[in-house]
């Protein structure tokens, strides 16, 4: 088979709030090749992934993407590693060229696990596939008894561990956050694992973050995530040497292999977490975790949109037995909900299992996303390089050529 | 002062070559606060940086970088630093954000240093500028042949150094990497300071970047750039601890400062090369000279389009005596030379000098840019967004609405 088509659809709510929730647009991926069909998903900035899909060549390392992956041959796994290192060298100085790959590596995966009907997390090699503990990931509420509310809604939801972020959270006193934590605390119950994201408010700043290290400690968080941008691995290494029990966690701004491996190796982390999306699809993800792995650093993934983002994210650490702890968002706007037509949903224990069905498991529901589509025109020296393409569920269903959106 | 526009002009030579040569296309920017104005440049893919400049936002990590800089007050040095940090975290999920926020703030230090009537270099703190030694930087011939008769034309024009890269070296046999070496050297003579250029061909792979080694030193080659990716500080590590005296230059794949530490912490680089117009700007530029000063690792320029982005290049280490290599494009196409009124040249004794001039000390050519401008257009919603904007040298002149491109 060659890839015969990458069709990039922005999706958007129709009013984007300027709060921390990923959920409120998106970039649909679909890849054809033949008869077959696989779906992705890219993470951050539909507008900037479409425009490095389709842009002019710049010079032999800044080309494309598309034009490294269009017209490939995609067999069989070795394929899919192929095709990504080929995007990586043709468009090494396009620094945008990861976020886009990520979406098109998913839809590959999904592709040939469609067409070989297997789980995508077997054709990583995992024998089988390890039900996770999924943490109820939400914004800090705007004030301590709404992030207690929140609390007492995800536990009486019957989830184990909750997650509490951004918003709020680290910008203001020590004494404010003392309040949030504590209300998070009481709202889950004393069981309920509390996972902290500080959304890299204290950029660098280690001394910001040491002064909430005994709150921490006090609502015995499991981990206290970002508290630094990715790059900042001198600041996670000193946070980390005083932090113990609460571990650190980080990585969701990983765009390459590389970075993730710094990380693991000099930042001190306890959990590494790697959003699909971004890093440069399922494959990198899947080096991630086996690098991990040996080094006694577990692997979390990082999904704040639909649950054909979330099935990707799982499947690079679906079968790590040791790895349970999953992100599970729990705040989705409606246009992530409506993205697909089956949804991933703990069971009556608590725990998420990673689908057991070909390629990712999950179906795009085209009539549902139809009315989030935004149509997008590119145009460079009056030509049309790009323009919304019709969205059908496989290229022979297109040829009435008639739009959705 | 308040930011008044930041407009972006996507310029391309008629025809991109699939060659290593970025200097056959540019994105200028042109910043104006109220009667000033500054101009910047940024590096690779004008397309995808113009649709991270207006592309809608995604959250509030992920807006788009004019957000940041439209409206913000700009009197001193103090605001483009600010400026920066509020692109950084506004923009944090957007990959692109980095070379995007590059030209915009290069085009503030030009702005500010032709407002204060003192060259960048002295508003970065420097007393003087000292001269540089420019080594010409051309790609190898596709034969031995070519690169001698290159070689020996750089001589002749009486440079006392030349850099060869990327073309067909390291892709071929070693016997034919030897034959381009010695070749290269000897039509640079032996007092020549040679550099090579590996444009990143091994990826990481330290085995076929060792057996060059010799060959190296044979020529006595001064460094070996870019054997690897920038993130496989690893690979970095191990050949450098065999490379001596061929010392390991790097870094011009650096999108921010955290990268650059990186590797001057743990890749054995003997030279960091950062081009401004991708590392986030002349600001970013000038922390990691900062940094390299104090761990002794010399810097040097990366720059390979035109003499604005290579004025700017040279502000952040202009002060910098020790650190007398720099980089200087010979082979530009057309589009480069064109871009601006005046040029850098070496004086009669092969030293470049930074301009001793307000701002960057270059005069944008309106004139001659105007065969190059890429009319450009993007619609989201049926809205336009973005739209190629009228090409004028100040923003009172633009009143007349009229297009040059």
């Amino acid at each position: 088979m060659k890839i015969d088509s990458v069709d990039f659809y922005y999706l958007s709510m129709p009013e984007v709030l300027d709060i921390g929730d990923g959920s409120q647009d998106a970039l649909l991926v679909r890849v054809t090749a033949g008869d077959a069909v696989g779906w992705g998903e890219c993470e951050a900035s539909p507008l900037v992934s479409i425009a490095s899909l389709v842009c002019p060549m710049s010079h032999s390392a800044c080309k494309p993407v598309q034009a490294s992956v269009l017209g490939q041959a995609i067999n069989d796994v070795s394929d899919i590693r192929r095709i990504g290192d080929l995007v990586r060298a043709n468009s090494l100085d396009l620094l945008q060229a990861d976020h886009t790959l990520s979406g098109i590596d998913i839809a590959l995966w999904d592709l040939l696990g469609r067409r070989l009907q297997a789980p995508v997390w077997q054709l990583l090699g995992y024998q089988r596939a390890f039900p996770k503990i999924p943490y109820a990931s939400v914004l800090f509420g705007n004030t301590p008894e709404e992030t207690y509310r929140k609390a007492l809604a995800i536990a009486g939801r019957g989830f184990r561990a909750a997650k509490f972020g951004w918003g709020p959270f680290g910008m203001s006193t020590v004494a404010y956050d003392r309040d949030q934590l504590h209300a998070a605390r009481e709202g889950l119950g004393p069981e309920g694992l509390l996972l902290i994201d500080a959304g890299t408010v204290w950029n660098s700043d280690v001394y910001a973050a040491r002064l909430r290290l005994p709150l921490l400690k006090d609502v015995q968080a499991t981990w206290l995530e970002e508290p630094f941008v990715s790059g900042a691995l001198a600041a996670y290494s000193a946070l980390s040497r005083e932090s113990s029990p609460v571990g650190l966690a980080g990585g969701e701004g990983c765009h390459n292999l590389y970075m993730a491996q710094h990380m693991i190796d000099h930042a001190g982390l306890t959990y590494v977490q790697i959003d699909a999306g971004r890093i440069g699809g399922i494959s990198v993800a899947k080096q991630v975790a086996d690098y991990a792995t040996v080094r006694g650093v577990a692997y979390v993934n990082h999904t704040f949109t639909s649950n054909l983002a979330l099935s990707a994210s799982l499947q690079p650490y679906a079968g790590l037995e040791r790895d349970q702890i999953c992100e599970y968002p729990t705040e989705l706007k409606s246009l992530a909900v409506a993205m697909t037509r089956n949804h991933l949903v703990p069971d009556a224990n608590g725990l998420l299992h990673v689908p057991d069905a070909p390629g990712l498991g999950i179906e795009p529901d085209l009539q549902g996303i139809a009315p989030y589509v935004v149509d997008t025109e590119i145009r460079v020296k009056g030509q049309l390089i790009y323009k919304t393409p019709a969205l059908t569920a496989c290229p022979k269903s297109a040829h009435s050529d008639k739009h959705v959106g």
